[in-house]
């Protein structure tokens, strides 16, 4: 699959994203030596246990040294920061990629940094659960999953084979797009379905009078639905902040699709309501 | 479990709900014939060849005739046009009772045409998929689920117990509550929901461009949070219809959370978006 061989890779962020990574390139037998670099102890130390990475610091400038591929993985507003510490103690030749699920900003913030030795694939993997954290990491995390990059004018085409070869090795199937068609794309289908449903488990909870918890009588179909609303609240509220100006337009088109839901409940348009919900009917089935 | 046998059950319209609800008490063994009464010939055939009747009719008055049990399962909105069809062609003593979505509109359009010599104990057990008809129904649908029952002041309380005993032998949990609170818990937990997935779903299909259908990058995630979205579009314009007034109240609610968290992205407020977020998701995590 790949002819491509990392000696030494360094994942800064070794949670579900870079942990998962490392594992699968571990598996494809295509990595040497993983280190992970991280701020905690114990999760560092669970990645290690768990045969994540073969050693760890607290250090980024020693952890990015003498590393062939420095792979990004925290939450997508600290990544222009991290990237600033690191790529002064990058390797020349070496290559620096991401996993936030925001792009443009995070490029807009990072490529100013870069220097000339150095190449920066940014790139995104459609993948994930409501874990987080070593423990959650596992190395089929992207198999038969999409992998987004979103390469720009700057970036090397030798540099960006390498890591579509990595991301095809973890079992994912590349696809390559702008950050801002990433960014609006990711805007529809993740932010605000994440943004949709943690504001749902606020209204269902605050519906209920004083001392009534409507969320208590819930089944098995409300906690399927409000799933992503048990993802990490940093993360979202990075990629909620780092996305703003799309997330707002796909909000807003959201605000207009239930506003006329609402006033043809209203109205007591069924009419209306019935071609409404078959329209969507159809066009989810048609996804499956 | 219970010490009923119903000689005789009617279920009218044998779909996902009236097909499950006449499984279940055949496999408990507490009925002795089941006659299923539709309109379509397709679904009743299906209905007759999987054992979930004994016999079919398209006629209401032939199919309760002799019924000690006649059960509504057809879509919200029709409920009152086929209790008020049966209701003079039950057998003295028997008992009418439902499975609609939403109780008291449902309730306030039948009780005054009950007869003297017939009860009426509403219900709705809280389980379904998003599959319809009777190719769709199974026995242990109700298993582990829960059936809320909705009397009210002119309830009997020995009918109440015996449609009770029903729903224990189904496997369901049967809670009582007044259908106002059923309404208002259930517009929260269920109706607003669907509302939300299918204006998400048409929202996400709209923000792409001209020729761009975002829909067609969606992962597991979206189809996971968008699969009550599939639901039968009929039985939700009923609901939305039928409950209209609570729904449009939680609707209300939910703009307010959705709002607010626009707000917060809006001027990049992370602190309160963090916030926010922790907060759903630990409302979210209680109901696990
Ligand atoms: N989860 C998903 O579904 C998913 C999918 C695709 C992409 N992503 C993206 O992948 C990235 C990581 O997500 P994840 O799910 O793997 O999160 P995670 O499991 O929480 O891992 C993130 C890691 O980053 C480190 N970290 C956290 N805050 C940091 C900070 N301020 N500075 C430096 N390091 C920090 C943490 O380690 P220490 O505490 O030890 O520093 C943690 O192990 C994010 O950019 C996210 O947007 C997530
Ligand atoms: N699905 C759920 O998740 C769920 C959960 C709890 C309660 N409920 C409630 O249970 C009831 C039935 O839902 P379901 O999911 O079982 O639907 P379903 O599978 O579509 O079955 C409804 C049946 O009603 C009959 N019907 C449809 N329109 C009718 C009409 N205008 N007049 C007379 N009969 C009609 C249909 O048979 P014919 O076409 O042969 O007449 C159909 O088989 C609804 O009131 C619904 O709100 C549903």
């Amino acid at each position: 699959m790949s002819d491509f061989f990392i000696p030494k890779l360094a994942v800064v962020g070794v949670g579900l994203i870079g942990g998962s990574f490392a594992l699968a390139l571990k598996e494809a037998g295509l990595v040497g030596e993983v280190v992970g670099i991280g701020r905690g102890r114990a999760n560092l130390e669970t990645a290690l246990k768990k045969g994540v990475v073969d050693a760890f610091t607290h250090s980024l400038a020693e952890g990015v040294a003498g590393a062939d591929v420095v792979f990004l993985a925290t939450p997508v507003q600290t990544l222009a920061k991290v990237a600033a510490e690191v790529i002064p103690h990058m390797k020349p030749g070496s290559v620096l990629t991401d996993g936030g699920s925001v792009k443009a900003e995070v490029i807009c913030a990072i490529e100013p940094l870069l220097r000339e030795d150095i190449q920066f694939v940014p790139g995104h993997p459609v993948a994930g659960t409501e874990q987080s954290g070593a423990a959650a990491a596992f190395a089929s995390l992207y198999r038969g999953r999409r992998c987004i990059l979103t390469p720009t004018s700057r970036t090397d085409g030798q540099a960006l084979e390498l890591i579509k070869s990595l991301w095809q090795a973890a079992g994912s199937e590349v696809v390559v797009m702008t950050p801002e068609k990433h960014d609006r794309v990711l805007a529809g289908i993740s932010h605000l379905p994440h943004m949709v449903a943690y504001a749902l488990v606020d209204a269902v909870a605050n519906c209920g009078g004083e001392n009534e918890n409507i969320l208590n009588y819930s089944a098995g179909g409300f906690r399927d639905f409000t799933r992503i609303a048990s993802s990490d609240p940093t993360m979202w509220r990075d990629i909620a902040l780092s996305n703003r100006v799309a997330l707002l337009e796909v909000l807003e088109t959201f605000e207009h699709s239930l506003a006329e839901v609402k006033r043809d409940i209203c109205q007591g348009n069924g009419e209306a309501l019935y071609d409404f919900f078959l329209r969507s009917k159809q066009r989810r089935d048609a996804i499956v």
